[in-house]
């Protein structure tokens, strides 16, 4: 065996009788299988800014600044993900979000660890050892305790309060996401911080205001009400309630919304008709089959053409089946890892609600997401039929979201994209996450965009022009999103 | 030219220009291209026992345990892949079902053989010349003569008797698949055989008990009423039968039920309405488009809440659709090479069916099965959804059936469970094949497995850690099933 | 580094750490990766005719054989792949089909080139540049004046009308898309030239006759009027002058038709009903939901089986939803590059569809081609069910069309194709297109074919057996697709 470097390892052994190069693990050249992509990542990708455009951070922690207790608070008091791998390895609801102590918890997480061989959490979990740690040693019930110590000696000696995080990652702009009757009260707090190197903006997330068909709409109604000091009898106020609120969120900075639909709805109705469905909803009327989708429809066509006025992104977060255990949903409530992929026919629903908008000049800068792989080639493909030059890439193809934001997921939205789409013009990665630890997928992004590229290069199948791949490299990671949200 | 091994040749030719690795066919690394996988398949999975949980191979035959005539009654007497691929070579059907002799349709079979380039069966094919008959060459028009002649003089020397290749292929335990009404006395008679050292048990099918909209239904429930002996006039009467059966199967140690739907019904239904549906079914009338979806989802509701109570796994096998071809149909029968893939949403239903059951603690043991690949990530997020500490990856996407059931649908299969779940958790393989010499089938997913493991480890996306990476594949390969069936 | 051919490099360098193949830009062994890739793409694909079975070159301009202007003529004045790009890009509409000039368009899309890194663009133009120009460098904005004179130059010097670029690349037969309505005067007219190596033989494509709800049907249906001299205002009538068409299209040489569809439609109707709905069309009225259904389904069973009496090959195109944006479509028209992938459900209607053709005797040799990759199983695995002697692979997997029709695409239909069929039967790639210059996307294809069979090879998952592989290599290139349609 010849070590070439501390991190590759040629095997070239004629009695065993094998020749190979062998990587030791997640070492500097993680996902960087040639030179090519090595000098990508190292030389261009890796000091760039992180613009974090989609998280779901709270605003009030990066305010307040705590001091983390151990790493058991960052890791598991609210990653569902982590909720749901161990779930699935069989472990107690005890261990994972009863009543068991931080240290035991951190326990359980260590056992189900090396079981989750080829899943994203076993390299992210070992990102934030290696970034923010220093640790290298792989987590494992073996490994756990040792762990557990260094890891709250490194916080107890400081440097992981919210705020010092986000600089540590050197993020320049977070956009939070925000309920349209929310007060935005801790984005001013923060903004009176000078100190605080990175900017944080509200995004605007009206999915209360659109479902219609759910308990918790006229609840919010009046939660809205409070807001804009206005009683909300009419359709018609309501979109005036909520245009002040789109107002107010301007002002404080805003540079995109965000929906989720299950599935995409189209269904038209004029003024009248939505007064009628308004009313009903008021009046606590059951709707019919079709009457939310025309009400969501023609809310959607009223902020998509706020939207375009005001130059701001429209993200669509599609294809998610939430809350499927009624069991746990009734014990923890929403977002604690009871959601999966569904598989709704899309494409004609989402062309006719973007043609409707763009034959009226009113289709935003539009950032498409499903949930559901099987969908990637008819949102690549959409894509192309509303493009202009108003914007490079004007229509995007969101990055691999949530389940699918894995090794595998993200190569194949980028081969999509790149495939039927301009790469080069993609808005790229967003960290989707409640964690102040999560800025190295990031970094997992990046090195796997290099990785990509440079096997392009290794392979013939683009020159090895690094000055041009570079530039495209830095754009994907950072520029072209700054551009495209314009902050 | 230098051989490394007998299996691996390096090339490294200045004149030429090129330096390859290249692997012999088939060799003893077949699918093993780095040193992690050789040592994990080598030194961790190959030599651990089979338990093939299902499969479609007649207790009968194993009972009956008679000498094969020749390879071509063992191949091509049953196949339907088989008859596929040659009917889509253009071979006459004389050769394939007809009335040629068994040494005309070997010899058709060996004239395909080349042409299936990349299709399983190509290496299912010399996978078992290998194993059971100790033949390198690759089959094709030129040396069938030749292999004819060797595997017929293999076969007469002894050692292909159904219980002997059994027992030759290290198959600890077989679940057969069982029609809900059958007698199970060939389980019975196999249980007499004490030196027979594979254990034998049945798995309880009652599609034909779910068919209330086939024309076999009342056939059916005649064959059910003998077997009881009792008439079944009242849907209850019908479940009491039922719960007969399936307690008569659990004394003959079933452990495992099995389900196939074109699509997931969920439709619910009161009591009084199926007792409604049921009359109807039995008065011959044709029952409208929900009535059978009703029926169905109670009845499997039914079934579901049994299963549980006796820790059973319930296995689902979604979207196929069946005997398109009517011609062939009513010449052949089912189950002949005329089924395909279907491409019917599945999401919304199958959360709902499993949600009804948690909800009342009725959710057994569940394993996932798809034959449409476009639904991977549908079934490995909806497991998450429903897991619980009653066992390790208690909801279980199967392993790559049917046409997935090749290089590609493995990995694939393997990867998204990987990404969204716990795929050290993994029950792994079954044969489900009819053919007494597929057990390299078993062979086949392990190389797999072990490749794709090994690739992570040599590309460090994974600890070199073989003591852990033993225990994984030894688990998936055997372990995991064995204890997830409690056999 | 060492310098084994001019193509490819070995890095070996102890300092840097690091032992490398890498492979220069689109060299001669472009997408080649090991030796029998190499030898199989150069020894046995290269140099077999092209026999382009769909395309959409215009047999006027074959006819007509004008010198073009200069390569912008050639490239941009009607690729809407290339002007989706250019939009995805953010160019604005002048420079891609508007008012700028030749020399600016080109510039522009010169710009856009390096940001299409991954898209098959890439490759097919810097192709066309190497085989047509002999042009080696990269475009990009830096070259773009360089390379725009010497292509002119090198189209001045000539070499470059439709019948020379034809036989320059070695097509021995190309089928064009005709009309049902069509006159085929220009294919008399080339058929004149006895000199022209090339046979241009039209194929039958009656979309227009199918789209009874289309506006355009009826003034198509006074254009076959005209064609038949009689008047149309029967559905019988209707198909009296339909064969009289398809007789006259034989007569031209035809072996093929070509349909579009959406969704597969099957919805059976009787001739009464056929009468009456076609009654209703001509006179105007609309038609309810489920009538086009109908008439499709009935007319498209009209078409099968006059095919299949014919032996010609049945293409369908399935899965393209079309003209999404409106106010592009009221500006530019159709096929301008705002299509994209649709997802409906199609298995159950396809198999019905081919089942009552099949069972009649009436089932044409059949070519299935699906937009959306999510159909890629669906498809595969349909063929298997109406396979029969008559043809080799009767029924056929299309090639990865449009969207797809990429390294990933096409690599991924071939596995699909050789997972669950016989990859040694396929008839193979079309161009699909409407340039002259696109000749190297069969190139394309072969290397990707070789490349993938090189690697099973190399890989030990097939013999290293070059005699029957350059026979499966020249079988997909050319001989099966010759056979299949009898040409």
């Amino acid at each position: 065996m010849i070590f070439l470097t501390p991190y590759v390892r040629l095997y070239w052994d004629f009695e065993q009788g094998s020749v190979e190069l062998t990587k030791t693990f997640m070492s500097q050249d993680f996902l960087l299988n040639n030179r090519t992509a090595q000098a990508l990542y190292h030389g261009a990708a890796a000091a760039m800014p992180i613009f974090d455009w989609h998280c779901h951070i709270q605003p009030q922690e990066i305010y307040e600044n705590k001091q983390p207790e151990d790493i058991s608070a960052l890791w598991l008091a609210g990653d569902h993900y982590k909720w749901r791998a161990m779930r699935s390895y069989g472990i107690e609801e005890k261990y994972i979000t009863g009543s068991a102590t931080g240290y035991e918890k951190f326990k359980a997480w260590a056992e189900v660890m090396p079981f989750l061989i080829g899943n994203p959490l076993y390299h992210w979990t070992h990102l934030e050892l290696q970034r923010y740690f220093n640790i290298t040693e792989p987590l494992s019930e073996k490994t756990a305790d040792d762990i557990w110590q260094r890891a709250n000696a490194k916080i107890a000696a400081g440097g992981f309060k919210p705020r010092e995080l986000i600089e540590a990652s050197n993020v320049a702009c977070i956009c939070t996401t925000d309920d349209s009757a929310d007060t935005l009260e801790y984005h001013t707090l923060i903004a009176q911080d000078k100190n605080f190197k990175c900017r944080v903006i509200p995004a605007f997330r009206p999915d209360k205001a659109l479902s219609i068909d759910s308990p918790g709409f006229l609840p919010w109604l009046s939660t809205l009400e409070l807001r804009v000091e206005k009683k909300i009898s009419t359709f018609s106020s309501l979109k005036a309630a909520l245009l002040e609120r789109i107002n107010f969120f301007e002002t404080m900075g805003c540079r995109a919304s965000d929906h989720a639909f299950t599935y995409i709805p189209y269904a038209r109705a004029d003024e009248k008709e939505l007064e009628r469905i308004f009313a009903k909803a008021l009046s606590g009327t059951v709707l019919t089959v079709d009457e939310p989708d025309k009400y969501k429809t023609e809310l959607m066509r009223f902020f998509a053409k706020e939207y375009a006025h005001r130059g701001w992104g429209m993200e669509i977060h599609i294809g998610v089946i939430r809350n499927n255990n009624t069991e746990m949903f009734n014990k923890l409530g929403p977002d604690t890892g009871f959601d999966s992929v569904t598989d709704h026919e899309l494409a004609v629903n989402l062309s006719r609600l973007m043609d409707s908008l763009d034959v009226e000049n009113n289709l935003p800068r539009t950032i498409l997401f499903s949930l559901n792989p099987k969908d990637n080639y008819v949102l690549a493909t959409m894509l192309g039929n509303f493009q202009s030059s108003e914007a490079a890439g004007k229509i995007q193809f969101g990055s691999a979201w949530w389940f699918n934001d894995n090794l595998d997921g993200m190569r194949e939205q980028m081969k999509a994209l790149a495939n039927t789409g301009v790469l080069g013009k993609f808005v790229g990665m967003v960290t989707d996450s409640r964690s102040l630890l999560s800025y190295p997928r990031h970094e997992y992004f990046r090195r796997i965009l290099c990785g990509l590229i440079g096997d392009m290069v290794e392979d013939g199948l683009y020159p090895n022009d690094l000055e041009t791949l570079s530039q495209i490299v830095q754009d994907i990671s950072y520029n072209n999103a700054v551009k495209y949200f314009g902050i």
